[in-house]
């Protein structure tokens, strides 16, 4: 296997270090660059203590040029508005890039500026951008040069409904969609929500109502199902580190079995290296530091009940910004990733 | 204040320990007598080492007459089944009980027996003994003789949706109960589910369409509405010690404000010493260790959402017993809780 | 009871909490102001939600004058060196002081500069203030009109030694005290070390060799066993909100038995409301939201091993605190801390 | 590469869920065969539900000659006891071993005897097998047909010290070496200690005096030192699920720099492909879901203070585990591990 060499913008949350984490492991892949905001150039196993020893690579400061001479893709593990700045040298310069954060997720700039709350400065290349979720895109992927990498409440709610929703068994509708996440979903800027005596031993919902991640669950699964597709999103922080899992609630459009149900989730995933539809429900410590996605359903007095989870930072971000790469070097999707 | 003496049967579980320490802090109580069904009759902080040096008290095996010859009033921190066969000779006895089983709490034997699997053994108690949850049956709690103290998932939801309910704001069929518990409340028998390395760092849904406060829930509110309410109740078990939070999904009947909601909640708990509608979203850990019911709701695309906490072991479970003890000694129903 | 004024200077911290919580139990006091150095005072109950509805106080900038025409005593939790420049005025308008800080607790300033890297700008006020740890300074405390309140590391390891060194028992030098300690104990400012993510899961040493508690436990033992003390002191950080393990190993100066060690201790603490000399090793749950202290000891191939614990928050800072108060104003001891 | 075929015997526990795990990642091993003393020969995925979908096997009573028809090599996962009862006819029909109990780690069954309460029931075997700490012992794995798979405990404490005892630069003798470990270390059978609200929010310190790692560690550092080493070994419990973390306490022999100490540390494990000799002080979160095993240390007043982790399931069990596995197969010895 020749080797490819990436670099990854923006290396000091977990994004940037589960994606260190992996490309370790990856045996057609080098990272050959980072940057960080950081003035002082750190190491990254400076940022990263766990990485000791496993490579010697100190970050620089952001310069397209200089990434387009060391990597032929770079991750952006950057936070939204960073990416939009940053990705337009990058690509002018060759470099192709799978951006981890929301900016180019939104297809439509309107959307993004309602949610957000100011305006996109890259709007046209919005539609240009490949959703990266390869259970739904797969063959948008390979030739893609800009990669939006869903988020990871997203992709949740977004494989777990897919099915269902493509097959027209579900009202597109009233969906509810409860949400919980650990705390690494939060990023690791220290704030006195996610300090360790506030947020230990506690749980609550945030964001009802208005967490950015509605607009995406619902533009791709409009497309899923063909139609307009609503939801009710909320989501909760719960005391550990990663994880999150969704429990859904959705009306039937016909009457129609459990077992069916499962059966249709089945088969329209049979393919899937990293989905598990399964009788149990699954808790989320059984994809934790993998990238499955797990999900059942259930029938309960009329209602369909989707039960899911995945590991946020790996499924539902550094995990899929792998798979991605995979499918754009046409390498087996799995590297890596087993 | 003249000292009441009282017992406490089932005295090692988590329910039992909440007793001792809140009825220790009690100026006019006294435990007199505890029993367990362990052989060696070990001290309560044998059972309890965070009661040591609290209490100097040795459980015995259990005797409803000895008890009527110590106590007035017994606690029962029995499991379901272990307290109906319990009660008959308390009561008999001339014990006042309050009950910290389900066994008592469903009027019908013909749902007890629907969702617990067997049949009531004591069924014509079913009609006498008082819910004891005293913002809604507080006339009827200072003279009852047999107290059913509500379920912890049960009071959460019940006192979220009780102003909505009897105010005929929210339709009482399809409302959703997702809920999120601490581990405490699944009791202190070892057992995997429950074993640190299984449920740390993991969140799973768990006994969906199946939980057994369900019945509870709907019994209560359908007295609340005045009409047949019903719930899809979705337990959840959370990686941490207590509190219990409920995301609750209804359908307004009616165009109302979110501002208009809140201020019919708190009319309608004005004089409530334990319950705080708040405007902010509570977290668990604001109501830890208190009797403190909180909640607010939220407004959002077409539906309410109802976000309600509280301690389970306290306000879910010996934090109402002994705020019922209050009632029916006559006290000030806060002695001991604030 | 007649009710006493007190005022809470640096109200946003988790000391702060635990003595507002505390002082609402206490029936002989009223929190009548609280100071805070955020610009926008906040109510308290902003600052801290789990009290909301528990007490209508608003924070104001700090001012002497006017804590003075409110209160009689005032307690200080605020950082080291904000206490030392907020006590000299407090005292002066005739405000009695319990420092919750570190500024007081060394008696000789070039200690203080040697560790806390700066010169003391109170130093003759350093020979007045009595040191606040009732089980040894009792008789100093109530005239006292500036309490040093203790550290948490400092209160463990002090009285888990006090006997034996009292005793001349063990050898006042080469001790070692390795101690852990929940993350609250690093205050409530957000800082990566403290972020969720990044320290739950996990447990490490730190300061080793330069922690500032080191001074001050010498300091005090000195004083107790008559001879210059010297310890080697190691705290770690632990995955949870409160609690302090120390694990102490000290060499006996003759040959004595586990059972009258333990005597001795029993002994030496009997009068002690809150001192708890147990045969079983504590777990720091047994005293976590109490203001007991829990030890024990063990001979372990020659060298005494004494196992001690207490809830940080409580034991180790406001608990003791209110005991101080208490103390001071002339009341039982005990009162709101039972 | 070609397969080499191993069983794993005892597949239910901890060990062996992560020996299942690091194996499926293992380019050179198959897992064909597992056995478990449950009756009803569960599927491997449903007694570890994070492993659903990776592997197609059925475990099956414990049978030598089967496996010895299915495996060449036999990794197991027993407690102890159960291990010296299947290690004989395992060997018996050729199938090499590596066991992960204590069962075949102290070579005198006198000293077994002593702290396992029972007599060694295949003393015999007790010379033969080979410790399996490759770090110390790496020439003779290669050959061995019964490896002794070392203690969590042990290797964190044997690693942290074998250099300054090689180099006789620490006294052999009066070593303290307080850990503290994750849950998992304990096992998954349920057991009150180990319920989630027990052991959540606590720490303490277990089986002080009497744990049973310490004659391993012992015998261990008396081999790497030439000379007796007697250590205090204090084990606590820590609320997390993996890690342990060591801080030990040594007497130099002479006077030496904290540099030069380090210098030689760094020395003494420069080809060690798992160790990591670090300036800055561990966290057991560095090292989680890992095979390194990192240390550093610290000078003060007078002591050498060693500061190690490593991750109890890995470094301290299946990870070391599978490098023995390697070893004996004359692979790299990091395949999988890395």
């Amino acid at each position: 296997m020749s080797t490819t060499k990436v670099a990854i913008v923006g290396a000091s949350g977990y994004g940037a270090r589960e994606l260190f984490r992996l490309l370790l492991k990856h045996p057609g892949v080098q990272v050959a660059a980072a940057s960080s905001r950081q003035d002082e150039s750190p190491r990254v196993d400076e940022l990263h203590p766990s990485l000791a020893g496993r490579l010697d690579l100190r970050c620089e400061p952001f310069d397209p040029a200089a990434i387009a001479s060391k990597a032929e893709i770079a991750f952006l593990a950057l936070p939204h508005t960073a990416s939009m700045a940053a990705t337009p040298a990058l690509l002018e310069n060759g470099v192709r890039v799978i951006d981890l954060s929301a900016d180019y997720r939104l297809r439509d700039p309107a959307v993004y500026a309602d949610w957000y709350g100011h305006v996109h400065t890259d709007a046209p290349r919005l539609g240009e951008a490949v959703y990266g979720l390869p259970e739904l895109y797969r063959k948008r992927i390979p030739p893609a040069r800009l990669i939006a990498n869903p988020g990871c409440y997203t992709s949740t709610s977004i494989l777990a409904l897919a099915p269902l929703l493509a097959e027209k068994l579900i009202e597109p509708r009233g969906i509810i969609i409860d949400a919980k996440s650990g705390v690494s979903g939060a990023g690791r800027s220290p704030r006195l929500d996610y300090h360790f005596p506030e947020c230990n031993e506690s749980l609550a919902a945030y964001g009802v109502g208005r967490h950015r991640h509605t607009p995406e669950i619902e533009q791709i699964l409009s497309d899923v199902s063909g139609r307009e597709v609503e939801v009710i999103f909320t989501p909760h922080l719960v005391p550990m580190d990663r994880g999150i899992f969704a429990t859904i609630y959705a009306q039937p459009t016909r009457s129609v079995s459990e077992a069916d149900l499962l059966a249709i989730c089945r088969t329209y995933y049979a393919a899937e290296p990293f989905v598990r539809v399964r009788d149990r429900i699954p808790a989320t410590k059984d994809s934790a530091f993998t990238n499955f996605f797990d999900m059942t359903l259930r029938l309960v007095r009329g209602k369909v009940l989707v039960l899911a989870a995945l590991d946020n930072l790996i499924k539902g971000a550094a995990g899929v910004a792998v798979q991605n790469l995979n499918l754009m070097l046409g390498l087996d999707e799995t590297t890596a990733l087993l």
